[in-house]
């Protein structure tokens, strides 16, 4: 349930992207290619309304708008994050489902926040120059930082909109992008996750599919359904084999641009250390789970991301394994270096390249002691994040706004504070649960001697050391939290809450490390910016920059694939559910909630169910929207097939394909087995029913 | 389902074992405790009996014979190997039983070889003179393998029987054990696994419990039932809360007498990660078990041993990281040197902790290399494991006994060859997966750009390389492997086949490894052997040698504790399990049999179930008889609570307490919810029906 993304540019660095592939920016949409593969020539009217239809979800993922009332829809697993915090030990809503009958039963999601993007500024110029060309590079992070805050606040006073500057192309350039914020979202509809995620981690990233991943939310604005203008028409048709589709989301991150010393650190390092660390948490959450019904709900949305995390960066470590990727890569940058080495213009281009798998190695060196004291692996827990985010807001409040840690800059102030102060649930046995598993996890890679974690661990056995952190700290009372924010420094350090204590006593080396990882990442990055301007000035600016988790345009065409010598169909059906689930003998995870037994006689069972394009995806396009030439919803992404996987390297339609469900499977499961005519309604006539 | 145990010679290191601690050898029981303790004084014939009642299961844990017809009894989840093999598509054995109601219908196990001990030799002088003084430790060890290998193949010639020199004390003593074989071994009678191993994971390690994990077997001589003359009569009362009870198995490993240098190396390094490697195989098993039923069948013992390892590391891994425990270990130890350090004579026993401290940094630092190339986990399938044996059977077996890899000695020959030529099935989708996976984690863990893995890999994707190799194989064909076993190296050269040639491309650095390791663990034992001889001398020869995967008496009272203040009791019955059930709304892995739920009117629901006693046990114990005074049977050891699994290290009867199926349960279950009214019958009587 998952989605990963995007084309090798390093195989084609001398040329534009090939096949369907690319997460065009909208600024720079791929208008020739559009023309020339399909003989579509968008509009600026046409793109302008699909980006305003398109929202971010916060918590990770994509959706739109569907109706003139704010009606929006995104997957079940975007949704999963509201609906496992919604939930209750009566009320498994992430499990069971949700609808709201009328408006008035939908529910108020907790600390959601959806951006939906308004505008694009190129910044890359002030950017830069606000950084001296004697800078060193932690002074060149700083005066980056700097002006990257006061770019953002300026917007933010002048305009209202959220505003925030955006890394492209590994650092080549600097956009600032400025979205409207909807935080009052109210929950409307959820299917069952048995459908929503029917075959389970087996089925995951498979295909033949058979889920109807979806959620709907509805944004409001004073307590009122927010009246948008732009929303995408619902098409009742949706998508058919050979068609151009076009999906619009937020793929999360890709890697296509690193070059190939960054590569080898993925491959080598990152990805099998954070395995082992999905796999921990995997099992630690499973066998836990299978303790009680009610330890299991309150697991299951970590549980979820964990499973799918860990598929997906499986597949990922396949495609860096296959030799044929790395032999391309390496021929690649070893052609592009010759050209760079044949014009002495090039020079710094072609030393970029050392500076870069320098900078890699030093933060490599470092990596696992960053993840668990800066990334907080080693005390992971909702109350330590909280804890540490009160610690810090003490100490970076009262500093300048361009010289602050990032995520304390004026311009995120409402965001963070939406997630600090957040009413969610968290769960003390599990916070537990967590906590001691990671202090074991710290304790066997820095050593249990060592000195950090004799003090972190303060002379107890890790489980009985979380068990006093988690019991005896208040930070999970938001009246607590909101006084030691407000009262700064002085109140933090006053409360004496021993997990604010342990954050305080890890902060410095937290701190030092992190510097660390920003200076080698400004280094890094301006290697990569000397690498693009090289690039751009022998073969003209072409292409995509990796994803960044902002709004990128793909498309592609509905197209089955080949497999095992045998064809996948591009379209599923809902007989093809109905087989798969007989031919499984109905055995958990491919048994039917009762409401798709029960109303199998009313469904069409020749409506399309799933369907496959070539539309370039990845994690956090989940929920995008594909549309067709006239811009109609007819589908949304939720998944990539396991050939897709490797995406985020490498771009390839050969077999790899986005997944989507059909747009006729939604209305036919609102209609025929949820009686959710109403929704069905406003979808296909915008307009709702109040 | 295991049970860790032991005691800490080194909390008490100049007394003798206190509470009930120690797995004591047959040739130095504890009568003095047993006497001052219990008033209990065996007899040499009442050990005599019970030690040639006594059997081990080669593919491991213990049993014992329980009529004079060859019928002998283990747990469920010592014969799920047995199980497994003989297991097919459709009859599933494992997971729902067995129960031949006719002699006829016994079915003989693949592979299993049974040993009983018949007597136990000191040859410790023996394997001492034959190193000289001035050996270095490369050379001791090769003299000490040479000396080893003869005495055990005197002994076999001279009297017929298995012969094993056991090193004991870390190398303090070396005993030449010698055993009677069992090798066909049919399957009798099994529950079904739901009952065996009622709970599952969650469950596993737990008390109270619910669990008749039982397996009977007959043994067989000449193709009949072997007429034994020393096997446990029946008790049908079996043990009651404050008896005394004795436990006679094999417990395989213990780590009480280790350095604290030791200790901490399989804290921060070894525990680790054997836990991550733990945690990968079960995810990919897990995984791969949902997608079908028959997938399920395939990988469920190696995904119920994975689980029950995994659970077993995270309980001893909490009790190395309970710093009281390593602050008693480092008191003892501090202690005892400076009593060395008063004594002259004792200098080479304080100066070998240093030696100790050196030898496990060495092997430290070429652990992972060393579990990936000789340990086979970067090759984990039974085709790699074949074809290695082969290779290394062709090279080795030309060579003088003495000088061989130990496995290859003339004593083991019959064991190996059991095992090599064993027709047990071997599924080609499973090997391919696990080869897959330990081929990435290779990958991993030397870099893919590495020379090795660059080899292994032969220029293709770990899942594309090992379909090729596994497909390519033809040692899964038990005739091939006879032939080349038969026409020895140059035959098996000649085969050309792919998985022998990859054992053959990497054996060159595995065997290199292994003779670091040899040296340093010669290095080691030696340093261990000089502690022993300083503390014998210091202190007088007392207490028990580490676990060694041979017999051991283990002695102590049936007796609940105390748990979060509350007591638990030392007996659960039959009403319990029904109420667990309810309780957890029957659902998986709290579910019953339909055996179960059909005769719940018929079962006496006041009938004992599980017991727990603080005899020490561990990993190995499983399915030792417990016995009484009288020496009857009254139980049968299956697992060790939460609380024992420190026992590994540290043996304490404060919380930590050794499980059993009651006798009791045992004839309740046979009688009424099985009808095995004859075994039942057996049992008591003490002669089949015949």
């Amino acid at each position: 349930m998952k989605y990963p993304l995007l084309a090798p540019l390093f195989l084609a660095v001398a040329t534009v992207a090939f096949a369907d592939e690319g997460m065009w920016l909208f600024s720079q949409p791929p208008r020739q290619l559009l023309r020339e593969r399909y003989q579509f020539e968008p509009t600026d009217a046409w793109l302008g309304h699909l980006q305003k239809s398109c929202v971010r979800f916060n918590s990770g993922g994509s959706g739109s708008f569907v109706s003139q009332d704010g009606l929006l829809i995104s997957n079940h697993h975007v949704g999963a994050d509201a609906l496992q915090k919604l939930s209750s030990k009566g009320t498994n809503y992430l499990r069971d489902g949700f609808y709201a009958r009328s408006q008035a039963d939908e529910v108020k999601c907790l600390d959601l926040e959806l951006n939906v993007l308004q505008s694009i500024e190129d910044v890359t110029v002030r950017v830069n120059e606000a950084v001296p060309r004697s800078a060193s590079a932690a002074e060149a992070f700083a005066a980056r930082r700097k002006v990257i805050a006061e770019i953002e606040k300026e917007s933010l006073t002048r305009t209202g909109l959220r505003s925030d500057v955006v890394t492209l192309w590994q650092g080549g350039a600097y956009h600032l992008y400025r979205f409207k914020r909807y935080t009052d979202v109210r929950l409307v509809f959820a299917p069952e996750q048995q459908i929503a995620f029917y075959g389970g981690d087996p089925d995951n990233f498979e295909f033949p599919r058979f889920d109807l991943d979806i959620c709907l939310f509805r944004a409001y604005e004073n307590g009122q359904p927010a009246r948008v203008s732009d929303f995408l028409h619902f098409s009742a048709a949706g998508a058919r084999e050979g068609d151009l589709v076009l999906v619009s989301g937020h793929p999360a991150r890709t890697s296509r641009l690193l070059t190939l010393a960054e590569l080898e650190d993925l491959r080598d390092q990152v990805i099998p250390a954070r395995l082992n660390s999905l796999r921990r948490v995997e099992v630690m959450l499973g066998n836990w789970s299978e303790r009680s019904e009610e330890n299991a709900r309150r697991a299951r949305k970590s549980l979820l991301t964990t499973q799918n995390s860990r598929k997906a960066y499986i597949g990922r470590l396949e495609g860096l394994l296959d030799p044929s990727l790395v032999a391309a890569k390496t021929r690649s940058e070893a052609e592009f270096k010759s050209k760079l080495a044949a014009r002495p213009e090039c020079a710094d281009a072609l030393a970029a390249y050392a500076r870069i798998a320098d900078a890699t190695k030093t933060m490599a060196a470092q990596a696992s002691r960053f993840a668990l004291l800066e990334g907080g692996e080693g005390f992971s827990s909702d109350t330590f994040r909280i804890a540490r985010t009160l610690l810090r807001a003490g100490d970076e409040r009262p500093k300048p706004n361009g010289e602050r840690l990032r995520e304390f800059s004026d311009s995120g102030k409402a965001s963070l504070e939406l997630g600090l102060f957040s009413e969610k649930p968290i769960y003390t046995d599990l916070e537990i649960l967590t906590l001691a598993d990671s202090l074991t996890f710290l304790a066997g890679q820095l050593g249990a001697s060592s000195a950090l974690v004799q003090n972190v661990l303060a002379g107890k056995p890790p489980r009985e050391r979380a068990a006093e952190l988690i019991n005896g700290s208040k930070v999970r009372d938001v009246a607590f939290r909101k006084k030691l924010y407000e009262g700064g420094a002085s109140a933090v350090a006053a409360a004496g809450d021993p997990m604010i204590e342990l954050a305080a006593a890890v902060d410095a080396e937290a701190r030092a490390l992190r510097k660390v990882s920003e200076t080698q990442t400004e280094i890094r990055q301006q290697a990569h910016a000397a690498i693009a301007r090289a690039r751009n000035s022998l073969l003209g600016t072409t292409g995509y920059p990796d994803a960044t988790f902002t709004l990128r345009l793909s498309y592609g065409s509905v197209k089955g694939y080949e497999e095992d010598g045998k064809p996948v169909p591009a379209v599923t059906t809902y007989a093809g559910l109905y087989e798969r689930a007989g031919g499984m003998k109905n055995v958990a995870p491919f048994d039917l909630p009762a409401s798709w037994e029960k109303n199998k006689p009313r469904v069409n069972l020749s409506t399309p169910f799933n369907f496959v394009s070539t539309c370039d995806i990845i994690g956090g396009s989940s929920g995008s929207p594909v549309v067709n030439r006239a811009g109609e919803f007819v589908g949304i992404i939720f998944d990539g097939n396991l050939q897709s996987l490797p995406w985020d390297e490498v771009y390839s339609d050969k077999q790899g394909r986005a997944t989507a469900v059909h747009s006729a499977a939604i209305l036919e499961a609102l209609n025929n087995v949820y009686d959710a005519r109403n929704l069905a309604h406003e979808l296909l006539n915008q307009g709702s029913l109040n």
